[in-house]
Formats: C-alpha cells, sequence, structure tokens
C-alpha cells in the first residue's frame, strides 16, 4: 500500500486547471503500488488513475516510461494511457513532485494465478513486446546482470546474516552469470516487473498490464525469466513445471522463441532471481521501522535461486522441451 | 490510510458467490479510514465499497450501523447503502472477519473547508438527524461526557509528559464537565465524528457523509460541537466564528436549535474538545512504531481546549448571538 503524498481537494483543482477533464467527482488514493502514491480520480469525463512519482523514480526517465504509455496504447496493447493537459503535456507537478494522469485500466490481478492465467500472462507478455516494437526511447537496465555484482558488494554481510554461508554461494552464481550470460539475444523493451499484481485480468482473459516504471531495454526473454520466478513457484517453493509451460506456451503463441532464446531460460530465470532477491535484501535492511510499505521477504528469492541453481533442466522442461 | 486486511481474488469471489453483483471488473484497496480495511469494488452491476472490519468495531455493534445506514438511505440521507445478499444478509465474513458491502457514494471530501463547506456541512448535519428519526437502533456514546474522567485516569501521566501541568487543567475541565454538563437536550442519532473527510460535496455542494462508526445516540446539539471543533478552526489555532455561524446557520436551516441547545454550545464545544484529545493522546502513547496509521497529533485538540475554556464566548458568538 501506498500514499506517500496526501494531496488535499486544492491540489486536485489545480492539477485539473490544466486539463479538460471537467470537475473531479470523486478522488481517492489507492494501495496499489509500492513506490508511488496512487490515486483513483473520477471526474465529469470518466475514470482516471493520478500517478505522483516518490523518490525511486527518477524524474529524468518519466518521459521514457510515459511515453512508452502512450505508444503503447497507441499500438493497441491495453494499459494505462497517458492523458494530456490542454498544451499537450503528459507530466506535471504536484507539491513539488512529478506527476501524470493516466486512463483507468479496468482489470483484476490475481493472488495465486492457476495454469490458465500463466497461459493468458504468457500470452500478454508477448504482446507487450510486440507492440513495443518501434518505440523509439532507449533506457538501459540498472537493475540487469552487470549491475548485480556491485550490488551484492554492499550486501554481503546482509546476506550471510539472514542464512550463514549464503554470500559464498550467491559470489560463486555471480561469478557463473558473468561468465555465461547469454548475449546476442533479441532485444527489445521489457516490462521488467511483470508480475501478477501488475497484470490484470478480466474474467480470467488477459486485461493489461500496469507499473511500467522498470521497463527498459534488455533481452526479450529475460522478461520472460521474470515472469517464470513470479508466476509459477508454489507457495511451498516448488517450481511448478505445468505452470511454466503455460506461460512459455502462452508466450508463443504470440512471439514464438528462438532456439538460443530457449537455451538460455535457465540462466536467465536464475539471473532474474538474482535481480529480486539483491533489491529485497537491500529494502530489507534499508526499510525504517516505521515505513509505510512493508518490505518482500529477500527469503522467497533466496529459495528460487536455489531452484534454478540445482535444477537448470526445470525451466527447460518447462519451456517445453 | 489503511488496508489491514489483504484480500485475495480468491477471497473476494467467494465473498460475492453470496451476491447477485455479477462478476467483478475492478477491485482496489482504498486509503480512507484509518479503523477498518476498505476496498473499491466494481462489477458488471455497478461500483461499490467493501469494509472490512477491523478491532476497534466491535461485531457486536455491526447491526446498529449497518441498519442505520440503510435506514438513512431508505429515509433519503445521502450515504453509503448496504447491500444485501441473496438471502438477504448484509453481514459478511472474510478472512474471519465482520465485512459488508455497501453502494459507493460519489463525492469529494475538502480538506479546508471554507464558509460556504461549513454551511453546506451543518445543513448536511441537520439532515442526517432528521433523517435518522424513528431509527430504533439504540448504541450509547461509549466515548461521552461520562467516559472521559475513567479514560483520563489512564492517561495522567502522558498529560504531563505532552505539555507539563496539562494533567491539573484537564481535571479541572473535567470536574467542570461533571457539575454542568447540560441534560434535557433533544437527542437522537448522532453521528459522533463528523469531521471534514468524513463528508462529501459536489460542485462545492453537500453529497453526503460517511463513516458511521462512532454513531449513538446522543444530544444532537453535540454532534454541532464536534463539527465546530473539526471545521471552524484555522490551522494558526483560531477559531473562525465565520465559519462557525455558517456551520450553525446551514444546521439552523433544516433544524433550528431550542434556546437550552444553543446556551449549551460552549460546554459542548469544550467537551467535544475533551474526547478528541483523550482518544488521541491514547492512540499517540499506544500506536507502535511499525503501524501503518500515523497517530493525529493531541495537541491540536489540546489548544482547542484552551480556546473554548479561555473564550467560550467564541462558540457562543459563532452560533449567531
Amino acid at each position: 500500500m501506498a500514499v506517500y503524498t496526501d494531496l488535499t481537494d486544492e491540489d486536485l483543482a489545480s492539477l485539473l486547471a490544466a486539463y479538460d477533464l471537467g470537475a473531479p467527482l470523486a478522488f481517492k488514493g489507492v494501495a496499489e503500488g509500492v513506490e508511488n502514491s496512487n490515486f483513483m480520480l473520477e471526474t465529469e469525463t470518466g475514470r482516471y488513475f493520478l500517478t505522483v512519482y516518490e523518490k525511486r523514480v527518477r524524474a529524468e526517465e518519466l518521459p521514457f516510461f510515459l511515453n512508452l504509455l502512450s505508444w503503447l496504447a497507441d499500438h493497441g496493447y491495453p494499459s494505462a494511457a497517458p492523458v494530456t493537459d490542454r498544451s499537450g503535456q503528459i507530466l506535471q507537478t504536484v507539491r513539488g513532485k512529478p506527476a501524470a494522469i493516466v486512463t483507468f485500466l479496468q482489470g483484476l490481478s490475481v493472488r495465486r494465478p492457476n495454469v490458465a492465467h500463466c497461459r493468458e500472462a504468457g500470452a500478454g507478455l508477448a504482446k507487450l513486446h510486440l507492440a513495443a516494437q518501434g518505440y523509439a526511447g532507449v533506457r538501459a537496465n540498472d537493475l540487469g546482470q552487470a549491475a548485480w555484482a556491485p550490488m551484492f558488494e554492499r550486501l554481503k554481510s546482509a546476506a550471510d546474516d539472514l542464512k550463514p554461508g549464503l554470500s559464498a554461494t550467491l559470489t560463486a552464481d555471480l561469478d557463473y552469470f558473468a561468465a555465461h550470460w547469454p548475449q546476442g539475444l533479441p532485444t527489445g523493451i521489457i516490462h521488467a516487473d511483470y508480475f501478477p499484481d501488475n497484470v490484470f485480468f478480466n474474467g480470467g482473459k488477459f486485461a493489461g498490464a500496469i507499473d511500467f516504471y522498470f521497463a527498459c531495454v534488455d533481452a526479450l526473454a529475460y522478461d520472460i525469466a521474470v515472469a517464470l520466478n513470479a508466476w509459477c513457484f508454489e507457495s511451498d517453493g516448488s517450481f511448478n513445471i505445468t505452470a511454466a509451460r503455460a506461460l512459455v506456451a502462452g508466450y508463443e503463441s504470440q512471439r514464438p522463441l528462438t532456439p538460443a532464446e530457449r537455451h538460455a531460460l535457465p540462466i536467465l530465470a536464475h539471473g532474474a532471481a538474482m535481480r529480486f532477491f539483491l533489491t529485497r535484501l537491500a529494502d530489507w535492511g534499508a526499510t525504517p521501522a516505521g515505513a509505510l510499505v512493508k518490505p518482500k521477504d529477500p527469503l522467497e528469492y533466496e529459495r528460487k535461486l536455489a531452484v534454478h541453481r540445482e535444477a537448470p533442466d526445470l525451466v527447460l522442461m518447462g519451456a517445453g522441451q
């Protein structure tokens, strides 16, 4: 849950003065997203979503994200579309912070995706990759493979505190990634945070994706790897091969993988587990006791790392081989 | 902000199975109310609000509150109306906690009410008192005058910690209330928490009230006193007589005060300040550091207590005398 910036009716009125959206009818802070403040806004012309960007999103990167959302909406992808003010601007300033109004995207996220959800989610991810083709914006993946070893330098003792001996295991993982990380895979815009809470369904069908604030240019198959970790593990820590097959098959119903992409999935999934383990470990230690956000348990991703380390063939089996 | 109970899509599906509201289209936790978990729910048949009642609301009192909401809606008062399931039940159980679905009430609360808002709010409060006439439910005001001295017994040292010598001043206040608290005023259902964040406007006009979970039977004029404290103080701590006149005049446009009620307003306002001071002081000490709710500053109400103690005529001037 997250409403870090408390907006008054007067803040809202000044913001809306720049738009042709009519008078506000309802306005509520919503518990969605953990990085920014989000509000459901209803006006005489419809329903919208107002996001006030907090510290984790760099203001200079917002045009990349917001223009991507506009591009995706223009290319038929179901995502929240930024709304321009009368002067054609998307980006606004509210209480000294960047903010934007987007259309309200209908749908429900699922907490425990079933196999059918995984298939739909996979297809939705491929549609995202295809719809984003041609988008001119460029943003490097600042949480990509090259970033992990430097991040880990500061977290070694935290890792050993979490589980004695863990830092040596992770160092070996990072060395393995450095030596074997796949090169030359097809790249494009990836969501990079395609978790169940960022994907909407309507009547069990894929209805869109939200929260593009990690989007960047990277290997498309890496996005699948992130999704396999996020969607295809059971709560007992086991990897659900059936769910993984469905996710990959759903993806391939829209965009078939190249043999190199398929072959790379085990190390990509192993690496993707490292990426989320590292940021969760960093947040775990850094979140003050009085914070309004509960940090996510890094151990969940430590267990996923172990699965990929010990049984990389599971992912390949999940990829239909 | 408050979403204490995290509901999954599956929780929602089991809840909705008892209703004829159609399939869910959107579901978002909202940052509204500090006592309960609230969710905006859209289904094929419309928009609703789902509340999961947390510890502060006593389950056995929920029928009083929910039947009151139904009564008010049936009697033309703009409030969220409880929705019954197929068996006619309002009260449900979700994750072991009581819960209810109500209709979505449109409108915006105002942070800094102006004089016109105060007039509208006053009229809205009188409409509430009139619409509630005939409601058979009874609930004593467990935070009424009789409760303050016992509450204060546990808070004396906290009061002196807040401000040296404060407990002696407050003891004198409590003695004064015990000796002079008005008796025999017209009673009825009062909201008892008629603060700006619980009142909605649409285009500057009163659009309804929410959050009836302190409602009880008490002197109607006490509800005005609570509202005068909540609506008519400036952020610098001064009492805005113009705003108070507008609030009382708005009230009297719907329900004229008796002379005894008008005469009682100073002590009622002084006492209402005590009630909110005491609960804020209790929450201030009791809220753990990691809580998701920031307690409200008791000093705001300590200052209001001082105003009423030192210049009771201000409230009478605000009441148009």
